[in-house]
């Protein structure tokens, strides 16, 4: 393993950067001055988003290996710019890091970051490393573009619109369960271990069969694929947002700043079979999960009705309910038809 | 005081936030939503510079106060756009804190910010909070315009480009060097009284005769009337930087980046008068400090020979040497005559 200091601050920038090209027209001038240098586009407007990820807030290094925290980081920061129908082109990386950290670890995250700006056609046009006296601290700007006038906000969503989200919910943080409850055990083991031969006894947990948790928890991916299904079938959402925090909470959100209340039905809400498993195994409640567990970084999005025959026919988008007056609150009806207010439990790491 | 966990992650930022008026016509959407809408200038270009800045590392709550930390947050960054000639226009601000700070805290970190903010016609566009397990960890993105095609870089200095300073170097490590003295004596007094009388008794430092030393190292100025100046004069640098390492180190960039060498004389480095008093009383090397010392954010550029009378007649600007072939290596002539070759010492925190 190769010591940081052996590079130096500025070393160590130069060894993780020297390599990047940079692939976006608009790129001008990347890492290495004071500043990057970036050319708008005619016609575009730009959009920033800035992220910071503390360790044992936001990841645990026990199990998400660098290269993977390298590829999140920078996912979470493209759905921020999806999240307003524009696309991604750069961003700008900040690390602080301890002296724990060698220079391979700051190589597997630049890796990570490096495949998830291939996937995405983003250029990292800044890097700056700095140490921390204690744990790890990530912080990444993206920026990216849209049509001027074209940014899908919070606030435009209209009474009678319909309500849509991607993929499905409630998986990463079933994922986040399953690896807490896995790292408890293993400590436990750890800890009952008396011989060197138990040490030695002590096995990885079997973890088939729960992949896709893992992944979705681990190794999201913005949904890029979403936006050019809408701009390529001429929907043009009334409001939008990812769901980084919970479905409940986005959705209060949008209610909040749109002026409006909605009707969501928890039977439409789509849920993955192995998230499905898993909620039943660890006994705990599968609506809550989808409704109020963070990290799935999927699209929460309103359309005019006129436009239900079009989401109908598109793969990986499902309509959940729609938008009603602001009276009528944010309610959700259950599988029994009952109806509850929604919460947003969602995430809050300052309580 | 009032606890953070009382307002939740998104009521502390509606709080912070909520009093923000845009003033930037081309800030389109501030915070709020997933990202920030910018509108660019037509004919100019986006600048973006990053800083991240940890407790115990880059500040120390000891001395510095919340609203000075968020002043100089956002001036070290205002510093990065003018040292490439241009004007910085929104800045997002993401902050970790662990539960020791307060909102009052909060607040007063906001009033620095926007104190620097309204200095430097400057919108906040967007604001995080996210919870820390120890320290203070703060980070900035700052997004400035230039006309297109005219940012100065750092590798753009010629053979006989006379190089210079502004304004005055050194003061602001020795304002970090008193500050520690005076923290050791403080904690000292401290361990030694015993009784409660005692106790009381322990002086605050008497710090006159030294405030600007303490300015300097507390609330730095971004020097965006050198920018202006220049604009005025029609002096077009063909390098720039801003003085954030020490002038050795940024000297020895602006170097190697235009593949040139330079002559430096340690007699024409300016330096302020208490800076002198302040190093003879603590025994260093001034030159010493004036060259390797940091967190001074004046701006290092060269000019073309024939700008040597502008640059004469322009205030807060000094001439300290000029650029030669790449050969003759980046030289300093000391007062009797010496000659050395430049070594960046400068900060290094990683080592």
């Amino acid at each position: 393993m190769t010591e940081i200091a052996s590079l130096g601050e500025f070393g160590l920038i130069d060894h993780l950067t020297k390599n990047i090209e940079l692939k976006n027209s608009t790129s001008k001038l990347g890492a290495g001055d004071d500043c990057a240098i970036i050319a708008p586009t005619e016609g575009m407007e730009t959009l920033v988003t800035t992220d910071m990820l503390m360790e044992g807030v936001h990841f645990d290094l026990t199990y998400i290996p660098m290269k993977h925290l390298g590829y999140k980081s920078a996912q979470v920061n493209f759905s921020d710019i999806y999240a307003m129908g524009g696309m991604p082109k750069q961003i700008t990386v900040s690390i602080a890091l301890s002296k724990r950290f060698s220079v391979e670890d700051l190589e597997d995250f630049y890796e990570g970051l490096q495949a998830a700006c291939e996937q995405h056609g983003v250029d990292i046009v800044g890097g700056d490393t700095c140490s921390s006296r204690t744990g790890l601290a990530i912080s990444i700007t993206c920026i990216g573009e849209v049509e001027a006038g074209k940014a899908i906000r919070r606030d435009g969503a209209k009474e009678t619109d319909i309500i849509c989200v991607s993929g499905d919910l409630g998986a990463a943080y079933m994922g986040f369960q399953l690896l807490e409850r896995e790292k408890q055990v293993y400590y436990k083991q750890i800890e009952n271990a008396k011989t060197d031969a138990e040490k030695m006894a002590i096995s990885q947990p079997d973890f088939s069969g729960k992949e896709y948790l893992l992944e979705r928890q681990m190794k999201p991916e913005a949904r890029r694929d979403i936006i050019l299904k809408l701009r390529e079938a001429g929907i043009h959402p009334t409001a939008m947002m990812d769901i980084s925090d919970g479905l409940s909470s986005e959705l209060m959100h949008i209610c909040k700043d749109s002026k409006v209340g909605c009707r969501v039905y928890e039977e439409r809400i789509p849920i993955d079979y192995q998230t499905a498993v898993m909620s039943e195994e660890m006994n705990m409640n599968l609506s809550t999960a989808a409704l109020n567990g963070g990290e799935d970084y999927e699209l929460l999005f309103t359309v005019p009705i006129a436009d239900h025959e079009k989401i109908e026919q598109m793969e990986g988008v499902k309509e959940i309910g729609y938008i009603t007056k602001e009276s009528l609150g944010t309610a959700l009806i259950t599988r029994d038809g009952n109806e509850f207010e929604l919460k947003a439990q969602g995430w809050n790491p300052l309580k």
